[in-house]
């Protein structure tokens, strides 16, 4: 047994990012991991990256995990259930009223499942895309509509051992969270992204940061997102036409825009942006805050590795770093996370070194 | 006279967080900055932070900018380009069309006038969040329909010595590409964070990066947005409208969301906003795309710079990169973007010196 408490074999079903993500996980922590997918080619390359093993006669999984996308689901919740009468099972869907009207609908023995979600991701799928660190400090539902307690901590378990971080809800209130922090929005950012496609080069030169954040996650995938959207429609719906609404308040106001009672209504409007915002909680699991240091760094190969030698140099670890560039530009500022009791001593020594600092990002 | 051709004095009306800004930047360079501000506090606060110096009798202004919010720069340009008789005024409100009808209207001498609008900005306002960096990279348009040749030079040259990258475009096609690249998300994002006001502590529990992104912006001040959105509302409203009609379809898709057509509905929206996103222009305002190398890289301090060495070394440059790294984790994946060409034989030089390329990406 490991540190963890997971005993395995693990079966994960589905090799796509979340399945192998797992898997890399629970093989970096000596877990036994089984793979399963229907297309070979996925599974070969999942065991290939080394996020499992292939599997074999005589194999008896402690836990299935079913990763497949949201419309099969429950179909295979429901056989690996069948075909493994000891297992607890759990599945990583985005939606989860649905997957549970099915398979009480299918009569499957819902003692030993227990359904959950990982609010993990990339906009880019597969096993390539896998990473064992994709689900450190971010919220894991464990829904609390079904299996026995004995299976409940069982999947918490799997979710401390992969360092997120347990949320137990019930199924309906998942689907509604789930509409109103990842549904919806994904849904705002693909319609807005959508206005840009006709939009002439001129316009998109004055691109800046706040339109690629308000779109990033519209590159998504839109054949898994139709699954996910449909198996929560209603939740859905509700907070759409609620967005609606405010919609349709937003355009009558614009149609008078000089008049005093249509301003209030806008400015009613943007101020509640500005409370909803500051609700949104920080980062999950995140013991502690870094400091940013922004630093000019010309556009020319090396001058970032010198940077990065000389903070190494220094005896600074850069906890996150990200490179900002803009069309045109012949400098880039690199945006540099340190810890917060470094921050200081750092921003000296690179000063002393020739760096320019141009300010902490807020 | 300045290495920038800036002779100054340079006059700045409006010592928030854009006027000061500017200040500082060119106080930096050696020009002699003059600040005012209706608010006397701002306007000492501006001046304490070394943003400028208050006006004095005599002072001759080469160059004035009106950083006043949107509502009042018509009327402040029109008072400075009477006040000021050689002087060449701009303005850098986030919308053009509006103040410059109102000039024409007041009958001021446009030969001087020079509408311009830095795409730089921070969700804080105020002289107390301004940075001499602020502009850099950014983009920042200068309207072609009034001014003389020697003004519209002047203009460029104060944009290029704060490292900006001057965009020429008429003061209509200004107004028409604000709408879509920065308008029409703010509201976007501000009506999605409305919706958070009452959401439920666990909703907001399962909050991820994506709910993050996409309503950062909705933090900006609702009195300055009333105002820019007051002024542009026409352009705003056709984008608006569009928009709302796409969410219609959806939702409507939304309300029998097994069938065969509103899934494909639903489909063609997801991936209409793949291709709009993909258009956004990355560094350089170039077309054309990086390819994605994604490295691992151990957590350990001088890792991340052996590694941009090494690429330094295979003389290739990198375009962007982005660190990703969780906390906790014993490993970061570095995702580096360089010219397509030189993908392939970066790859090989790299897992020849033993780095794990984990994931290549298109």
């Amino acid at each position: 047994m490991t540190e963890s408490g997971i005993t395995g074999p693990v079966r994960i079903v589905g090799a796509g990012l979340l399945g192998s993500s797992i898997g890399h996980a629970l093989v970096a922590q000596g877990v036994d991991v089984i793979l399963a997918d229907v297309s070979l080619a996925n599974l070969t390359l999942a065991i290939d990256y080394g996020a499992g093993r292939a599997a074999a006669e005589g194999d008896t999984p402690e836990l299935v995990i079913v990763a497949v996308p949201p419309d099969f689901t429950a179909e295979v919740v429901a056989s690996e259930l069948a075909a493994w009468p000891e297992a607890t099972v759990t599945d990583v869907a985005s939606v989860k009223s649905a997957i549970l009207d099915d398979l009480k609908a299918a009569g499957a023995n819902l003692d030993r499942y227990v359904g959950s979600h990982p609010l993990a991701g990339r906009e880019r799928g597969g096993a390539i895309s896998s990473r064992a660190d994709l689900f450190i400090g971010r919220p894991w539902a464990i829904c609390t509509d079904s299996g026995e307690p004995e299976r409940q901590r069982a999947v918490e378990r799997l979710v401390r051992a992969l360092h997120a971080v347990p949320v137990s809800m019930s199924a309906e209130e998942h689907d509604e969270s789930v509409a109103l922090v990842s549904h919806v929005p994904q849904i705002v950012a693909s319609l807005l992204a959508r206005r840009l496609s006709a939009a002439s080069e001129e316009a998109l030169s004055l691109a800046g940061q706040g339109l690629r954040d308000t779109t990033r996650i519209a590159s998504s995938d839109p054949a898994l997102w139709v699954q996910i959207l449909g198996a929560n429609a209603s939740s859905v719906i509700e907070i759409l036409e609620a967005y609606r609404d405010d919609l349709d308040v937003l355009l009558f106001a614009l149609a008078s825009p000089d008049a005093a009672a249509p301003r209030r209504a806008i400015a009613e409007m943007l101020a509640g942006g500005n409370a909803g915002v500051a609700r949104i909680p920080g980062k999950h699991g995140q013991a502690r805050t870094f400091s940013q240091l922004v630093v000019m760094v010309d556009d020319t190969p090396g001058e970032l590795a010198r940077l990065l030698t000389e903070i190494g140099e220094a005896n600074v670890n850069v906890e996150d770093l990200r490179l900002e560039h803009s069309p045109g530009a012949q400098v880039g500022l690199a945006e540099i996370s340190v810890l917060p009791e470094v921050e200081h001593r750092l921003t000296e020594e690179l000063e002393a070194r020739g760096w320019k600092i141009v300010g902490a990002l807020a």
